[in-house]
């Protein structure tokens, strides 16, 4: 057993970071794998350093992006301050995915046979203070008569089990497909990245928990946005991922708001 | 869908009870289904009165006695202030029966196909505080140097699925047998009442997870007490049960820490 009952320490600080929260979007950001982080209590989960800082850990450069976006929306944006290999927050305590005990080909040792007080810490230091607050926002948002539309920011690996992705971006949505549409379509028949819906995960994967969470059941439009990593490798990359993706959620909020 | 992310509203006041808090004795009771009481927002389920009043939506009699152990072992209670029909403390998340479909011989209609966003706001509203609370006190009390055993204090119905239960009293643990191995030493073998170990439960049932939770894992001796709730039908019954629980529980406990 690595952890227990208090596993984030005072050194550690919150499990949730707001930034621009005074923004005045109607884009709700929220990037649930920005971390590599582990609390200090977690250890290194058993795992070498080259597990600790790969795709497993957190989705390299979406906060970067996130940020970027956070900056050209004018949109609050939500982040998980920890490593999902402690907490996944995309997903519900009851998944066998929200602690992994093997992401990909990486066996994870610290995750191996939890007991329930490991499984209870993490919940509620992770999971339930981040999406406390992220219910929160949209509650204080809709109670000063403003519109929220929630948008995920995640990067995925350009390898994965040994089998190369072509996609670039996908743009991913559960039952509401209102703006996951509008940016289809806003991103045309040729698109300067290779765009793709529901690639390369899809609600069948179970990856749409936080937009089930807090836009489905709300009814707020809502999409989860996924770029490929390789993509996001310098600043310049970055910038253009972000500029990109910035015109697609404009001209899709543009088309779901007429 | 009956309930939404705030399911508790201001007039259904907190969660958690905590009862005789500055109480001296090393026994913490826990009373997970204290109450029947529903959240406002929760409705009835789609439940008849009967099964809102019958053991499914709690632990008759339980509370009153838990009341009573408080007085005579000076003890702090800690009991839930709603229905385990909405989320029952004694189970974790990923448990089927923590937001069960059906109890016994009753089908739940308000707990069919659950969303997400209700999953989560019954174990953020009930479940989390509830045990944080009970960490919470466990630690304080550590850090006062102040040693903790915890006893949960629960009742059963005479008749489940049609068989009549003949055990009176069963002293229910999990891995750590010590408390219990004590009282059922010290009931004797010809006790006042049918006593057994791990009965009419035991853990392979899952009703051993407060134990798991706190007790286990943190090393503090522990017992689950469940009594058949026939027995506390009037005062004198309850007087009685509370009267022979405390002379087991003190003489258990005399035996563990000499």
């Amino acid at each position: 057993m690595l952890l227990r009952t208090d596993i984030l320490s005072a050194a550690d600080g919150d499990a949730v970071s707001v930034e621009n929260a005074a923004a005045a979007g109607e884009v709700l950001l929220v990037c649930e794998h920005a971390s590599r982080t582990l609390p200090q209590r977690a250890g290194d989960l058993g795992l070498s350093e080259e597990a600790l800082s790969s795709h497993i850990a957190w989705d390299p450069g979406a906060l970067d992006i996130a940020r970027m976006l956070s900056r050209s929306l004018d949109a609050t944006l939500v982040a998980q301050r920890f490593s999902r290999l402690v907490y996944d927050c995309n997903r519900p305590p009851e998944s066998p995915a929200a602690m992994p005990e093997k992401s990909e080909i990486y066996d994870i040792p610290g995750n191996h046979d939890l007991d329930v007080a490991e499984r209870y810490a993490r919940t509620a230091a992770l999971y339930v203070p981040f999406h406390d607050r992220i219910a929160a926002i949209i509650a204080e948002r809709k109670a000063a008569g403003r519109r929220t539309v929630l948008v995920t920011v995640h990067s995925f690996t350009p390898v994965y089990m040994g089998r190369r992705r072509e996609v670039e971006v996908g743009i991913l949505h559960d039952e509401d497909s209102r703006l996951a549409d509008a940016m289809l379509t806003a991103a045309g028949p040729q698109p300067s990245f290779r765009v793709e819906r529901n690639e390369p995960y899809g609600p069948q994967d179970g990856v749409t928990h936080t937009l089930k969470l807090h836009g489905l059941s709300s009814g707020l439009a809502n999409v989860m946005i996924e770029v490929r990593n390789d993509l996001l490798k310098d600043e310049a990359g970055k910038q253009a991922m972000a500029s990109y993706l910035t015109g697609l959620l404009q001209e899709g909020l543009g088309r779901i708001s007429s």
